[in-house]
């Protein structure tokens, strides 16, 4: 979604490590990062209705040009922002029992979750989405290749090895592995896990996937 | 919230009821209860951050004051909103079993989440709260005394009934009850339920309660 064919840039033009398509400005990548930043804090200070391109440059201490060379609109910036993080994606855990795997999982997401960023922008992300089906379309995509991916290989590898019966319904062992920490963490907006929250959990979880 | 004690009304008056304060105009009931319905209708169009007081009284019909007479801001109306809707709450099931509670509680919080106005204007609510502490507190209340509350109720009538251990972690109870179908219906925005969802959804979260 970079907007990288324009050749008028007014940016100091380093020599570029690998070579660029002929005819195209070279984007400092500095700078697509700091804009990229800026994104976030943005998101997370104002929400994506009351965010504006003018206030993501100001806080990028770029100029509005340098945002609109590299996207066409505030939607295309927060979709292309959005796909990124989920092809970051979280890590699989492979601990050879379902228990281990999705306490690795819980770990994991409670930590991400827990970040203000991310418990700013999700709710919000999503509000956008129940009105923009082109934000919808890239969250369900990043929620599919991101927690859902996860939570299905989790469960798929206790199938495999026998920990779950098999043909259990997959879609609704993922709303039982990751609903209870989502309404927790983001709906509910609890400050912080009580000791022994996340064994609890897995515990729990792993005997209501038991039953499926 | 109302403001109900201006005296320059310029609506109708018509002959009240029950006798007014005095010094108090009287408020038209369906001239609030247009206003009210409009609210909805724009917090689901055009979100919270885009929504103004024009464009409630636009879609109510009425003019701008009369909005004004009833609420101080935008911020005021949806808080009443919230908490209008709080304390309708939900139905408390009580069928004797822990399964069967659950089940019955699921029948209509699914109902409810199917609602187009419900999942567009929770998570909306939701993304407001986590940069506005008034919004964030009359959205934890209403979560308390609605959907919370209900699940705690179950959780304790189960004890009570020797269906639960004793001093199982009912904040945690209430995340496994609520979370899997907030997850699906309106993180995941699945459109419909596949038949057997809410059976087996009742099930697991019924051996994921025990296992406390």
């Amino acid at each position: 979604m970079l907007v990288g064919m324009t050749t008028n840039s007014d940016e100091p033009q380093p020599r570029p490590r690998r070579r660029a398509p002929a005819g195209a400005a070279v984007l400092r990548e500095d700078v697509t990062e700091a804009i990229r930043a800026a994104v976030l804090e943005e998101l997370a200070a104002a929400g994506y209705a009351r965010m504006s391109i003018e206030g993501i440059a100001r806080r990028a201490g770029v100029g509005k040009t340098a945002v609109y060379r590299r996207w066409r609109s505030k939607q295309h910036l927060v979709l292309d922002l959005v796909s990124a993080i989920a092809v970051q994606g979280l890590p699989a855990p492979d601990t050879g029992s379902l228990e281990g795997d999705l306490r690795l999982l819980y770990e994991v997401t409670s930590r991400a979750l827990r970040h203000p960023v991310a418990s700013q922008i999700l709710p919000d992300l999503q509000a956008e989405a129940a009105r923009n089906p082109d934000i919808a379309e890239a969250l369900q995509k990043a929620l599919r290749e991101g927690q859902d991916g996860v939570a299905k290989g989790i469960v798929a590898a206790a199938e495999q090895r026998g920990d779950l019966r098999p043909g259990a319904d997959h879609a609704l062992a993922v709303d039982l592995i990751s609903g209870p920490l989502y309404w927790r963490s983001v709906v509910i907006r609890s400050p912080r896990l009580p000791k022994g929250y996340l064994d609890a959990l897995t515990r729990a979880t792993t005997e209501a996937l038991k039953a499926l």
